[in-house]
């Protein structure tokens, strides 16, 4: 089990984007404004409209896998975390720096077809080249006709759409994916956040006890963003904790009708998100998360949320990460 | 690739239903009073209550495939689309020109048990017979107990329920299917209608390039109804176009919670339907749609969305519709 | 077929319960003011708040199931169901009687590590022994720092997390699972109760014809619950009736743009459940509940939900039994 790394963010980083240093999450300058961790309200996204640019670069990694990263020689499975406010433009020029042609293909952004990222549309980026794709993104609003439009806010991720297949599936499959958040304005900021991506019968290209192991100091505002690639169906469970099946995974008040889940179904370039209290009525511990298709989390869809105490101390029974390697399915 | 047939409906062909002629949607009276195209506002579903007269032919077609019709020899696959306000009834007498009993079994409408196209129930029709089955459907209310009866409006579908297994797994799979839309009073009206059915490893039967091209001008409200049938699960994704996650598939206002999506996951008889804005946001262009699960889209569950200009034109990269069919999963 | 068990309870039981009779359903001393059959108002969950201590009994059955009981060997299959509502907690004493080690481990409810049910977190019932899990449950509210925090109330379920392998492969294969409901103060309660496992190719670990028949008179408000285990992926659908597919599966009024749907896609630990009113629109009659994937259904994940008109009888085709006994997939 190996520490999570893109993952994890600190209020820290969106700072520290917001002044041009290089972060592996990608976020919006309108989140620079976060709380102080003192503070009792949470910090909240502003209002979007800044248009930002970002290289990309898709790698070869070892033993054939391939990624997305921010610098040459530096890519991650998944890639880097892109964030952005409903009204923010983002103008990524993808560099292929892999021997097979390549390409970026967002789900729910707003984009034209020089921007599919697919061969029909002639936008994918061969070998050696460079090409900038351009995400638009909007807040929710009336149209002319007197319909609401819905906006761009929510859960959803970028991938590959050429190496192997038109449909990306050999990209996909080595590890050419990565997470997109879009917020509205108002909306709540995590301190944390975390990305599984079942990928087939592995999560982020792994299978336990290589799985992340995701941390937490109890109290801390963790979010979780949920994506599924490849051939298989999984369910997506985490012990201890447990969302609401909306927009944002958090209630939005005594209105809202949506089921609480624990366990959500999810198939192929499904995603979903949600926030959770770190041990929120639950306290301080090793949560499993996993899928819960028993032969899947059998070999190895399995990982573990540690959610320790101020101290970072954690009660419970594994007292040895040892023998939490030698678990079936860990 | 083949031009969509069925599933391509225009306002027009509302008021052709109303006045008597054949279409291949079936729909309500309420529907003719549709708004002229150049209306700013979009037409809305009336006050239902009609009750109306349908025949559905049951038949043979190339191939051992089978399918309903609204006249003899005019099978398709999917059935004719069949729509009703809340409030409507519908009476259907089925006859059946295959040489084996078949049924008509709805999802979601009212019916009695001699309308549930079950052997079980004794309601399936016998080779050379007719049936008529009765469909009713009501608005949403209060019972006198206090608590809220959801009324009939929704994405629906009908197939047979009885070739091949008691399940109708074998009508089902040679094409014996279509889609029914319930309306309630005040939901907006489409201009175009497209049914996607993922049966099996198919869309519509067909796999790519004979999948339908779906044609859009730039700015037509198009409605999508996707059904799922036969044995396996799949993920229904667009091209540069998201939905809302609820009832009608739009956004009903701020207070709305519903997850915006591009992306759903969907089993069999599971069935949804939305409406986009022809390239709103992204421009005109050709928008693939598909199965995200990977071996599905590559093995050739995937089509186009056509989304041309007022001019016919469609900017992008396909410059050679034989570039298309050569594509894989194509 | 098999007269539905466990699943099966009237409004007397509750009060049962709160006498102190034993009950099959472990249902919280509020709901001990159920309305009468004549009442106009349904009844509804009180405020919940009370402490309340169980023993739940792991046991061999015969052709080497195993299932949780009230009482030493009279485990079901289905385990019992267990309801509380928010604000409730359970003390559950688990008396292993199995002849390997297996836990208890619950969805959606609040339990810290100890009460995790798993190996990882030394939560496990070594055989021959007894130990205390302890579920809490929480209304929803706003936190400090003016979120809102969801509700324990929802369609939950617990099951063995330990047999076999470290996720409870084996035990849950072999029948160590069962219902959980936590209602909110004001839920509708109703008068029968329905629990549906698709637990791989079966239906509460049996195929039709030993499926269960599931009995309520017209009129008689009926729950399902409904969860999936195993590593298959299912569509639970039901003849005649329909649901909303939010928390509680009814209508919460006219600004609920919730889907209303006759069919879900539901996996692995996913669980939902809803109130339907028997027959309501459509009459009596056997209405078929199945599996709605052809091949699962054509194996037997198939029943009968009998509507019987008040005094007894039933309209419809189903003239035998024996006739249904012989249907393929029944």
């Amino acid at each position: 089990m190996t520490d999570s790394g893109a993952g994890v963010r600190r209020l820290l980083s969106r700072r520290s984007f917001a002044t041009g240093a290089v972060a592996a999450a990608v976020v919006p300058a309108a989140l620079g404004t976060a709380a102080a961790a003192t503070s009792d309200k949470p910090a909240a996204a502003d209002k979007g409209g800044d248009v930002r640019n970002l290289t990309l670069y898709m790698e070869k990694l070892p033993n054939g896998e391939m990624g997305y990263g921010l610098r040459p020689g530096e890519a991650t499975i998944p890639g880097p975390l892109i964030e952005l406010t409903e009204g923010d433009t983002m103008n990524i020029e993808v560099v292929n720096n892999l021997d097979v042609a390549a390409s970026l293909h967002v789900h729910g952004l707003d984009y034209d077809v020089a921007s599919d990222g697919t061969k029909m549309n002639d936008s994918v980026v061969q070998p050696g080249e460079r090409r900038t794709y351009v995400w638009r993104t909007h807040a929710p609003g009336k149209r002319h006709d007197g319909t609401w439009e819905a906006g761009s806010a929510g859960y959803w991720h970028y991938h590959d759409h050429n190496v192997g297949t038109e449909h990306g599936t050999g990209g996909i499959k080595k590890g050419l994916y990565g997470p997109v958040v879009v917020r509205r304005k108002g909306d709540v900021l995590p301190d944390k956040q975390f990305t599984v991506v079942f990928n087939d019968m592995t999560i982020n290209n792994r299978t336990a006890p290589n799985t992340p192991m995701f941390k937490a100091v109890r109290g801390e505002r963790v979010e979780f963003i949920v994506i599924t690639h490849g051939d298989f169906f999984h369910t997506f469970h985490v012990h201890g904790h447990r969302w609401v099946d909306n927009r944002t995974g958090i209630l939005e008040g005594p209105q809202d009708v949506s089921r609480v889940i624990d366990t959500k179904t999810t198939g192929p370039a499904d995603s979903f998100g949600f926030q959770v209290i770190a041990g929120e009525r639950v306290g301080a511990g090793h949560w499993m998360y996993h899928c819960h298709v028993q032969s899947h989390s059998d070999m190895g869809m399995s990982g573990v949320f540690m959610v320790t105490e101020a101290d970072g101390s954690v009660p419970g029974g594994m007292h040895d990460m040892h023998d939490m390697h030698n678990m079936p399915g860990m």
